[in-house]
């Protein structure tokens, strides 16, 4: 019950393995004459298979009889030369997987034709025009748009090696494939020995060009690094970007990203070298990894903690790649049911035998579960603690965010939560401040607002001391302080997680407990959240809850904003809230804010505390481009506090239907919360309008066999350990 | 081509019929001996009404042991005594039905008991403790609530009279049937004798008590009103409240309510006089009624025209009775597609045939077309005109509302528009101001902003002179003054429809003209949009555009409220906007404004006048209790102006897929729009930055044979009748 993280010792695969290809079969990396012949044994097409086949063939068949449109290098991403080479890319290795399919020559003529003109034109490109300050490309305006075209176009050329004549072959790899392995490689060596995604592509493309053109210094370096050691490479990468329960530094959006360079590049050292172990390497990391991206999602959409796109989900193009890749290896069935939710595989065996066996009724139900999973490459740098009512579709998810910095695209948001119900995001994380490849939103870069107010310790539901960001805004001071899990605890009646940080503000500690009561005192699940603050001085403490809804009511006099409004602050994204209204509340009281989501009720009572201010603000000042989306808070604000406690809890009730005109329990079934303490010792006590009550007693530093007793109103309550649930 | 409204002349079925059903077999309303045995013979419960009959006896068997809850009236809309008197009648009518499909007795005492209660009670009422000023109830807070009440209730003694005692039937008759006939005729003439929906449930709930209790005083008095010469009553209803296309002059929203008593009555009388012939009457209206509530939807939902809560459209209750009864005289098998949508049935023998026709796969899809609906008893109050791209999902459509007030729940909104696009509200309407049955929010009454914002112009897609709404805000006087339509045409190429208002200003006459272009010039279709005003003296005219969706850009220098935001006026709903942006556009020059909604792009082009300013706004302002949605307009200015034409057209563009990440078409694909008029011939020229080329000619005044011609730049346009559509 008391947290252990897991010490993962590293073990680094160095040792020395002949790295030749050199006389085995091709293709290298697609599909072998055994696979083709599995393949075309079945009747028929299964399901998502056939609708690949269809769909591989509808994108490239146009292009058969066509004059290949490949450009002089112009754009930046999203625009047409950008846009085209990557069209080109799927064009090359759809024809590619169409003739090892189907034995026409037309498509093996296509993917030549196209690759002959990439390799007449490659040699003679100079840096991108518009190219990116950090890591230019010369295809693309970024080297990581040219890693991930090669980590594709090397797998058309694999396709149709064997029908190349030899002289073609030359062509192609002098003129293309080793330049710009070269290129990705030694040309751009601060990328390719980054530990980092970006890193993980350029390797995983240069490492597969390596298999294909019999170049075994290729792999090694992708595998061990320039310098060969182990210092770099996919090993290492492998070693320190997860965490031993497969959690990607970056969180769930970048992982999604990352996974894919990862599974490509290990399913080719699999079949070219498999005595490396590599899907054993770290006990099966890649697919511990391929399961965590899936479990960081609610109702198919991946938590968007950190720089994260909202829409990006389980049916992401990377993740089709990994679950099929998963499969292959695992036959697990409940994989089948996440192929099912994507809609789509890909066309390889991996994706014919995944489509096949879901078409045979093998797919069980995916097991989404509360669990934690720890950051850093040793499980040492925090967590992401997930807490669920269930799996079923509309349960209620808690994600406590006590994981590391998650380098540059990490927010400062320790200790945030978020809080999905009902299919939809309740407490939501406001994600990255980006339109992805809209020209107009600052040539679709993550915006200016991305680090004004999306990163901003204040856009996240956690503490903000003194309006200033946690480590002053300064990813690399946060890379030194991971958050402390205290407890994590999984059962039938209620799910608990706590976590400390220290290091976040200079002199305050701060402490919460989010704890999802599955089991009364309410008709559906509840959160109890407990934030403990600490500090030898005076700070105003502010603990914003983003919601999304609409205000039903608040139980307190407003002072509300009619005429004119004012930003909240000046800066570290306060200069982006306008504060809408304010509210006292006299300590001890209950400020209830009740708001409706689509057809549900939620409310969020706060006990206050002394000198307890509410704010109620919105998004949307300092935003002369329109480039934030209209989001609300409340604000918790406590001035001139030392130690304070935060008590809060959020229930889900009731149910508005407009369209059948009516609607029940819109009012909160809470009737009293009370908060008391003694030392380490805490009560938080709810009572229910039905008369239940619930009483959930924390120590949260003690041992799980540490005995404890706390008086409250005439009862006495003794417990064993960090928590415990009353009835009383 | 020329609008032509067809005048309906009016003729009143006031031919002596005897009323009396006197010795006629029962039940009177309900499922025939004949339609039970035919429901038996079918060898399974056809889809929907298997669901229903699952459905109804999930609800309905839980009582069948059960004290009946039938509590003394003491709760307003919402409540718990009024929503339990709400599910009795559900429990009764569903036992009623089960009594005679199944014959099984335990559901005719199940009814009988609860009615006995209810007989037993409501001598003892007096009016409603919470009574609604205007129309108070006994058993409900409104009469209304006891009317619909009494209509179902009915049939549930219907459904079991055979089966009662004859004293236990007059215990019945005397304690509740008739007094409760009695009260809600002669006890309330003046909504009884009302031509209104809240008059229409009230007959109906009369009447069918006439044809059960065998009391043709009862269906005299329903059929002709209380003084029996048709100067009202239901005859009067369907003469009065429909235009000749079947268009309620409330509006959809209400349409669909008013509905349920029109087609249950109309069925009674159907089954007991048919040589009434009541669904032949007014052409049809009755059918034609339900046909034109299910063509003014978009995607399921209704056009939130007037007051209306959004959530509603065809799977609401009153159209599922409304479909089975228009298939069971039309047997249209495009219904059965909107059946299919609503997803269930009523437990009727029509409600059986229609799901085994659905079950034998007999549906066509329903025709959702571009159709003008005229308003008024004689289609001389204006018009709804749609105007539609196709009839597929995701299809355009402009909501032109040139009707008239529509009464008390009418808005002041002459000549606005509605656009929808890829299933989703672009330009939407605001609708009703109201959580409906939420107690926090008014008692779940019409909220205070309905008045100050919702109803008023600025809330609109329209015309505001000097920032007061159209008829200074008084609904009566707005009863006086129709707008007046002047085109409707439908084509290929595009829909074109155009209207005049005059005596919603003083002194001030506006005509727009609404064109779709369905072909060309731009790759999706766009809308044209004309508002020319004139007057004789200089106002400040405000050109509101409300739109959906996040800005993307707009391509002209903001002045932006970053700090302080002040409400944008005091009164007339100006109050409740906060003034985000503005912006001055010399005349002659484009304001492009672009949105993202859902996956993909907007761009609405405003070509400037003299003078031309621009305000951004979102509502919010003077909200001091949350209770307004989170919207936002453009408001194209001008100030010191007499004439004025406002010139704009609205693109949808492109794509933005977040998931898959990429992006097309995100900008206008407009190169120029160019506005020239000679007295009133107009031009609007569409140059698209491909080059392609649009000029839409207009004479909206003239005849379909006038010959017009006017030259620009260059070019000599010559065409015939109220607009021509030229390729140069």
């Amino acid at each position: 019950m008391r947290f252990v993280p897991t010490i993962f010792a590293a073990f680094l695969v160095l040792v020395s393995v002949p790295c030749s290809a050199e006389g085995q079969e091709r293709p290298r990396l697609g599909l072998t004459a055994d696979e083709v012949a599995e393949i075309n044994a079945s009747p028929d097409a299964p399901g998502l298979f056939g609708e690949a086949l269809a769909s591989t063939r509808a994108a490239v068949n146009p292009w058969l009889d066509e004059t290949p449109d490949i450009p002089l290098p112009a754009d930046a991403g999203g625009g047409y030369t950008h846009e085209q080479h990557k069209r080109n890319q799927r064009t090359m290795l759809g024809a590619g997987q169409l003739y090892r399919l189907t034995g026409d020559e037309d498509y093996a003529r296509l993917a030549a034709r196209m690759l002959d003109a990439y390799a007449t034109m490659y040699p003679e490109l100079g840096e991108h025009p518009m190219k990116k300050e950090q890591s230019p490309g010369r295809l693309f305006w970024q080297s990581l748009n040219e890693a991930v075209w090669l980590v594709t176009v090397i797998q058309a050329y694999d396709a149709i090696y064997d029908w190349l004549p030899p002289g073609r072959r030359e062509h192609l790899e002098s003129g293309l494939f080793r330049p710009m392995a070269e290129f990705l490689s030694r040309g751009q060596p601060q990328t390719f020995d980054k530990i980092h995604n970006h890193g993980t592509w350029a390797v995983a493309a240069v490492g597969m060009t390596g298999y294909v053109l019999d170049e075994p210094e290729y792999v090694e370096i992708a595998l061990l690094g320039l310098k060969k050691d182990g210092s770099a490479g996919f090993i290492r990468q492998l070693d320190e970007l997860f965490s031993p329960d497969g959690y990607y530094s970056e969180g769930p959006y970048y992982q999604r990203y990352a996974l894919l360079p990862f599974v490509l590049f290990a399913q080719a050292i699999e079949r070219n070298e498999p005595r490396r172990g590599i899907f054993e390497h770290r006990d099966g990391i890649l697919l511990k990894a391929v399961d965590a991206t899936i479990q960081l999602s609610y109702n198919g959409l991946f938590f968007p903690i950190n720089d994260a796109i909202k829409d990006k989900g389980i049916d992401t193009a990377e993740l089709v790649y990994g679950v099929s890749i998963a499969f292959a290896r695992t036959r697990d069935p409940s994989l089948l049911t996440i192929a099912q939710r994507q809609g789509r595989t890909v066309l390889s065996v991996d994706g014919f035998r995944l489509a096949k066996a879901l078409q045979d009724g093998q797919a069980t139900s995916y097991p989404f579960r509360s669990r934690v999973f720890t950051d850093g490459p040793a499980g040492e740098q925090g967590a992401l603690m997930v807490l669920r009512s269930g799996e079923e579709h509309g349960h209620q998810a808690v994600i406590f965010k006590a994981t590391a910095q998650g380098m540059g695209h990490g927010h400062f948001d320790r200790l945030a939560w978020l809080f999905y119900d009902n299919g939809n995001e309740i407490v939501p994380d406001y994600g990255a401040a980006r339109y992805l490849n809209v020209e107009a939103k600052y040539g679709g870069h993550y915006l200016p607002e991305n680090n004004t107010w999306a990163k901003q310790t204040v856009a996240h539901s956690t503490l903000v001391v003194d309006e200033a960001s946690q480590f002053g805004g300064d990813w690399k001071r946060g890379m030194e302080f991971p958050p402390r899990p205290l407890m994590f605890a999984t059962g039938d009646r209620l799910d608990i997680a706590a976590a400390r940080m220290e290091g976040a503000y200079d002199g305050v500690r701060f402490t919460r407990v989010l704890a999802m009561l599955k089991n009364g005192p309410f008709s559906r699940p509840a959160v109890v959240d407990l934030m403990r603050v600490k500090s030898g001085e005076t700070h105003r403490y502010d603990l914003p809850l983003h919601f999304r809804g609409q205000v039903m009511s608040i139980n307190r006099p407003l002072d509300a904003s009619t005429q004119s409004m004012q930003a909240l602050g000046q800066d570290n994204g306060y200069q982006h809230l306008w504060a809408r209204a304010t509210a006292q509340v006299p300590a001890g009281e209950l400020l209830q804010l009740t708001w409706l989501n689509e057809d549900r009720f939620y409310t969020h009572t706060a006990l206050a505390g002394d000198g307890m201010n509410l704010v109620f603000a919105q998004t949307g000042a300092d935003d002369p481009d329109f480039n934030l989306r209209h989001e609300q808070a409340l604000l918790q604000r406590v001035s001139n506090a030392d130690d304070h406690v935060f008590v809060s809890i959020l229930e889900a009730h009731g149910k508005y239907d407009g369209a059948r005109e009516y609607t029940t329990e819109s009012a909160s079934n809470l009737a009293d919360l009370v908060y008391t303490a003694d030392g380490n010792r805490e009560l938080v006590r709810i009572t229910a309008r039905n008369g239940a009550v619930a009483t959930l007693a924390l120590a949260p530093d003690s041992g799980p066999d540490d005995a404890h007793r706390l008086e409250y109103d005439g009862t006495v309550y003794e417990w064993t350990g960090p928590y415990h649930l009353f009835d009383n």
